[in-house]
């Protein structure tokens, strides 16, 4: 059973009460608080040692990573993250210097986004170092940007470039905060998500949260130079497309927006943010799944980054 | 270095901002969001197979444990829980229905006090299961209890009874959510804290961050059946006063109000609450540190239990 398929199994019965607005199911939770102007933004999120980061990871990446995914569930809600509590389960004999180096990354991260780290607790695992961060934010009430607003007719976006995360890209990925803050003040987003299971595994969760289709251009999909780099080198036995459908921590925006503002999107944003890529990758159809299209044709693909080139 | 030695160290350059009105320290953290009434508590808190829970345990006694732990902390603030992130970390091969169990074990409880589960995540832990609970509460604007409002002449309060914990209450104890509301709307709380480490490991929290000592009453200090029990049939090692002291787990409130109080709140407490038990157990003293009184006289103690009957 997958992580996906424990937790479809596990939502339907989880209790509720009137102050949510989103329970589990998208970036974050969204919570009324009776606060006439906001929601509040509710996530967690862990790294586990082995898992998300090896042994011999430098510390300061550790902490900035551990506290950077839950900025990026913040962000791909368009919204303002205001307080962190950071668990911290360490062996039995740990090393001072190598826990505050930790906390020196995620503190650093914490201190450039206005995030208040306001306790935590430390806990024992014998067998490997884990952290488990627990973020708080805002977000204007009523604009909460959600995966279920996708329509037939969107453009699909998504920021930076797609791929490079494993040469090194999600240890020190900066959580697209201020982009997402942007585009939902100036534009009407119909559909957001971070790319943590990489497209062709997070562009499911927009499509089955909507109920529509999508279809990606080949060319148009922008690969990272560290995806082409490794395949270069051969470090990597992915080819850099593959990569960039299905390598997962990319921590990159995906989203749509009406057809009609595709072009005035791509000039605003050019203007603002001239360092960071934007790419329309594809637009959004009736109907469910995906396919790419090449000079070939049509070929759909799956969550696993598989594409029928029949 | 121990977990508090670790903590002291971190907790001084930990990144703040204006929203905090309690950061690390305290039972919760306290924020103000700008609601005209209330203050937000966040709290998050783990449990470590084979630390907080034997891999026998059964199931719904963890996620029970796991969430009435960081519900303990809402009681040790005076506060109502409202929602909960819930992060689950199963080894590769995992028993759905022993997962569906914890839920159901957390979800019953979660229900009792109208908590909404929001989502949180399954992570992959390879040697041993563990759960983090993160929680949102509220408290009435101003009306937090904390741990350092103690003063010289304050009678100190103890509800149920002590050191009956690793019988089985540490898997199965009700959090005390109901009564510490009822105090704080009824009393002026001066110092109130949730039992996690013991009497004698707690109740140091409160004089350290009140500035003042204790002096405790032996015999008023109330024992567990449990604890007498586990003494008489030797499967404890530690005589049934020194496990009321130090045993940890016993989810119960501690708190201080002014001693003109004392009498007042024993009687309202016995007509409110007539199935648990209220204890006058000594009283605060300016200076520093704890001492007990028995028939011999005052004796000195520390946090780890040791009484100095010179």
């Amino acid at each position: 059973m997958t992580e996906f398929e424990l937790i479809a199994r596990l939502t339907p019965s989880l209790p509720t009460n009137p102050t949510v607005v989103v329970g589990a199911g998208d970036d974050c939770a969204v919570l009324d608080a009776g606060l006439p102007d906001r929601w509040l933004l509710f996530k967690t999120d862990a790294v586990v040692e082995g898992v998300h980061f090896l042994p011999d990871t430098a510390p300061e990446k550790i902490g900035h990573k551990a506290l950077a995914r839950c900025l990026s569930d913040i962000a791909a809600m368009a919204g303002t993250p205001a307080a962190a509590l950071v668990t911290i389960a360490l062996p039995q004999e740990f090393d001072v210097k190598f826990v505050e180096a930790i906390y020196a990354g995620l503190n650093r991260l914490a201190r450039k986004h206005g995030v208040a780290v306001t306790g935590g607790e430390t806990t024992t695992s014998p067998e490997r170092l884990w952290m488990s961060v627990a973020l708080l934010g805002w977000v204007p009430r009523g604009k909460a940007a959600l995966r279920s607003g996708a329509k037939a007719g969107d453009a699909i976006f998504v920021t930076g470039e797609l791929g490079g995360s494993l040469a090194g890209k999600h240890l020190e990925f900066e959580p697209r905060l201020a982009e997402a803050r942007w585009l939902a003040e100036r534009f009407a987003l119909h559909a957001l998500i971070d790319l943590s299971d990489g497209l062709a595994g997070d562009l499911p969760h927009i499509l089955k949260a909507s109920r529509v289709g999508a279809e990606l251009l080949k060319t148009a999909i922008p690969i990272a130079r560290a995806a082409k780099l490794r395949a270069k080198e051969r470090t990597a036995t992915t080819p850099p497309f593959v990569a960039a459908l299905t390598d997962g921590e990319d921590f990159e925006l995906l989203f749509t927006v009406a057809g009609g503002d595709a072009v005035k999107l791509l000039d605003a944003w050019k203007k603002q943010f001239p360092k960071l890529r934007l790419s329309c990758i594809g637009k959004i159809i009736p109907g469910a799944g995906m396919a790419i299209r090449d000079q070939a044709g049509l070929h759909p693909f799956t969550s696993d980054g598989y594409v029928h080139f029949a």
